[in-house]
């Protein structure tokens, strides 16, 4: 049975690294001692040992042990073996390409498919869609592909932002973005405000947090989801 | 002799579409009756007619006339015998898949630098970069590749935004997206704020408008460069 969490930042303005999701993620994780953690994002470009490590560090106030996969020689192996698994944040371009370079999307789909718990963040998080093509990130490096995990059948536009009413900057708002990739794609997108989650439990998706998320349809005005409306027949 | 202005954003904040552009444009294409004008990258998702509208509309006061590249059946010999060229902005991704489509990229290289004179805005202005890899736009579609025109032997970075200090967003400054750009790519990085363009007139690169610009460079702190510097060596 899938047991997911999709969140859509790993730090809360004036918080620590994952400190809001810590009570949630001592059950989520309650049957594993050591996590899997992917860093292939690379935050602000910081290796692999780097980002590791503040996960680990993270992770000591629940008593679990990390692991980095880039510890591994084998790759697909580890998360064949995981006991969980998290995917933390950083440029999404950068982590698919990395997860096809080493091979193990369909390895990660295959576990989580079979009950190994994950937890993704941000970039971790936009993988968890259909696509990628709903990322904010800044297309750094070319991927082969843009098709991600799909373990939900949607996509997520993680640190969804509400338009600033006050900006003079004429960049293109996140809804027009959204309403640009509509032209292209059929897929409905899930906003999710910093401070959101989703929960997949089996065949349920639940909208977590005390936010509303923004639902973008494709030719449909956007709505507002209220926390815990379930969304395993959107698609 | 090459003739390229290279802008940031096509309209200014309470401004409207390229109107503070007009005085110099009137110069820049003073020997085109007719622009050519590349809509591919439709902003807000609109037909290549409607943007096309917009942007007759907007030259008819310094008269001009504009045909939209879709307009002619077949788009390389529409370049090769424009006597000028517009490319306009919208999103990155969608243009430069419609560039490799329709087989145009080396046609507007070798045109350009023959002589036929160009006008980018915003993502018209990537595409004179290096690679398409600086954009701040959303991937909704995969292109064949990110290489593009190569104008100027660095990346742009158009609608360049300083770091909001008062924000609670989670999200990536731009100023944290090139440096993660540089982490995996060597050429410099041209971050020009709305209000600037580059003036290209053969060798020569100028900053030109009020503001200045923000100038990236692997493993080096960025810098300010004020108006009317020479930018020919930059790479």
């Amino acid at each position: 049975m899938r047991n997911i969490i999709i969140a859509s930042t790993s730090t809360l303005h004036n918080g620590t690294y994952l400190d809001y999701l810590l009570p949630l993620l001592e059950k989520h994780f309650k049957n594993a001692s050591t996590i899997l953690f992917i860093p292939y994002a690379r935050p602000g470009g910081i290796s692999h040992d780097e980002y590791t490590s503040i996960v680990r560090e993270s992770f000591l106030s629940i008593n679990k042990e990390v692991k980095g996969i880039h510890e591994f020689e084998n790759p697909q192996k580890a998360i064949e073996n995981a006991e969980a698994i998290f995917t933390g944040g950083g440029n999404t371009f950068v982590l698919v390409s990395e997860l096809y370079r080493n091979n193990v999307l369909d390895t990660i789909e295959k576990a989580v498919k079979n009950g190994t718990p994950y937890l993704g963040t941000s970039a971790g998080s936009n993988i968890c869609g259909l696509t990628m093509n709903t990322t904010n990130d800044m297309p750094i490096v070319y991927p082969p592909s843009f098709r991600t995990l799909g373990f939900v059948s949607f996509n997520i536009n993680p640190h969804y932002l509400d338009p600033d009413t006050n900006s003079k900057h004429m960049g293109e708002t996140r809804e027009t973005r959204i309403k640009e990739f509509h032209a292209y794609n059929p897929q409905p997108v899930l906003g999710l405000r910093e401070g959101s989650w989703l929960e997949v439990n089996g065949d349920s998706i639940k909208l977590k947090g005390e936010l509303t998320a923004r639902l973008f349809k494709q030719n449909q005005e956007p709505i507002e989801i209220e926390p815990e409306t379930e969304l395993n027949t959107l698609k």
